[in-house]
């Protein structure tokens, strides 16, 4: 590993370039597929049937966050993981790590939002493992979800299926569970009314997958945001890939904050958007889909040509973005995510 | 919850009563299954197949001990609980939460040492997360691992299965993983050359079935030990059983340390041992299965009659063990791990 001090950063897992990094240059050499194909779930062939399989650990600050709460969003963030692969969750486990101290009542809290959650995606919670930490070893809570899913389509949902000319969807508008784990941190004391966007997706892919809707990729924007999805899906595809700034939709409270403090919208976590791509073709039907979900759902790109291997420029930098003025620039990936602890 | 202080306590993670009681009244009444049945690894029909599904998640201290480290722990454990119904592994997720400054050949070393043990295994690891904690809200390396494994056999292994007149057998002598971790702590400052027994047991459970013997239960001794699976096991069964004192295995340096340091051994750690509950019939059999894998293993109590509805004592210690002087008494479950973070 290239990091000066040897030791692992925040940024690390922050879902930006150091995160890459650490996926490619440690974790991949030891467990990585052969076809190289990473997605948010591994689909694999068992008897009988294709089933997708995911896991997350959860590690947000604060616990509970407006719109939402960890336990929440570890059932959701699971559920979606698998949508993105069009797999149907049919079971999940539930980990928890607590630190000792933590109140009975915000645990009880927690499994009751984790319950009504699954209820709510159609999956059971069907096994479990509690372990607890001492004192200042731990930071209240951690949570892992994994998920098993069935896939009952027959597509290949994932980078590689990405071509030159498909169109780039997004489900609604960015940015809004970042910004609102950052007013929730209480050290930043100002408020605000906004809420993050978690919410399950697998209705929405379902109903994509029922209109007979192509669908090349999809990818849920969490950590690292847009920019850090859609530098992963043109890498894995190999293909370059346009964006147009003035097209990707962004609330006034958002926008706002990420103006005052220096942040870029791009990179900001959500926790219940997606990107679809798809051809040209189908783009009109899934945008009608998924504009019955959200209104802010637009085309804000669109696939170029297979990347030159012997560009480096487009190596390095396989998106560009097109600004109000019509300027085409690399979009640069951060270093890591913006807010650490964002999921 | 009846805890006094209303909070978490260490005790709440070690396998012991107060386990027991979180999981009775806080998890089973949102996620129990209607039968109440708990068992290491769920299992589920699925379209085709029947499959086990399984999550734990390590945060033993230190993160390497005599016989093992957390990665080949995490792999192990997992393999290990499937096995316990039956089940191969076939796929494998791996999430990760590393703290803040955790040296990278740590994690490199950790990360070798899951691909061996998984390799040794066979099973893939097929999905992963990673996230990072703030220096001082975590301890180095928790891991989660949740496996996904096929159950090919047409036995029901689980405590409901077991009946009067089984027998209990035991895969070798036990306390060595409490022992070994205890030992490596080095704030006791003393040395021993005593290793941690864990090990895979999936072999050995297929070579059970291979043999056709009739699993009724099968447990691997994690946290809490031998003491803490019997009484689970016997409560899930609703049979009173018995041990004997002196038909259990124990190493002479676990027998010395366990003296020394005034714990019990019956209720310290193991991760490579497993109760083998199955008809007097087939316990010969079994026992030789057993015994090609480890000399120590023997037969160590039996199942007796079915809990009358009324005994209140039999409800509360639903376990004996007759002593070496011939005396009866009842095992007393204890609060908690003696040690915390054993796993």
């Amino acid at each position: 590993m290239t990091t000066a001090e040897g030791t692992i950063q925040l940024a690390h897992g922050g879902g930006g370039r150091l995160s890459q990094q650490l996926i490619q240059e440690l974790l991949l050499p030891a467990f990585g597929p052969a076809d190289g194909v990473l997605h948010d779930a591994a689909v694999f062939a068992s008897p009988g049937q294709q089933l997708a399989f995911t896991t997350d650990s959860y590690v947000v600050r604060p616990l509970f966050f407006p719109g939402g709460d960890i336990g929440r969003l570890a059932v959701i963030g699971s559920v979606n993981d698998l949508a993105m692969a069009g797999a149907q969750a049919i079971a999940m486990s539930l980990a928890l790590i607590v630190e000792e101290g933590l109140p009975l009542t915000t645990l009880q809290r927690v499994v009751s939002s984790i319950r009504a959650a699954a209820d709510q995606c159609g999956v059971k919670v069907i096994t479990g493992d509690t372990k607890v930490v001492e004192r200042g070893k731990g930071d209240g809570l951690f949570i892992n979800t994994s998920a098993i899913g069935v896939v009952e389509h027959g597509q290949m949902i994932h980078p590689p299926s990405v071509h030159p000319g498909d169109v780039v969807l997004v489900s609604g508008d960015l940015g809004r569970h970042g910004v609102a784990i950052l007013m929730a941190r209480e050290e930043l004391g100002f408020r605000c009314s906004l809420e993050s966007d978690l919410a399950p997706l697998h209705s929405t892919v379902q109903e994509l997958l029922g209109e007979g809707i192509a669908l090349h990729c999809l990818r849920d924007l969490t950590r690292g945001g847009l920019a850090s999805a859609i530098d992963e899906i043109a890498r894995g595809a190999r293909c370059a890939m346009e964006l147009e700034e003035t097209a990707i939709p962004l609330s006034e409270p958002v926008r706002s904050a990420c103006d005052l403090l220096g942040l870029d919208p791009l990179a900001m976590a959500n926790e219940g958007r997606m990107l679809v791509i798809c051809p040209q073709a189908d783009a009109d039907r899934a945008l009608a889909v998924l504009q019955r979900q959200h209104r802010d759902a637009c085309r804000i790109g669109s696939v170029q040509a297979a990347l030159a291997e012997a560009s480096e420029l487009d190596q390095r930098h396989p998106v560009s973005i097109r600004s109000s003025l019509g300027v085409l620039r690399p979009l640069d990936l951060q270093r890591g995510e913006q807010l650490p602890r964002i999921c």
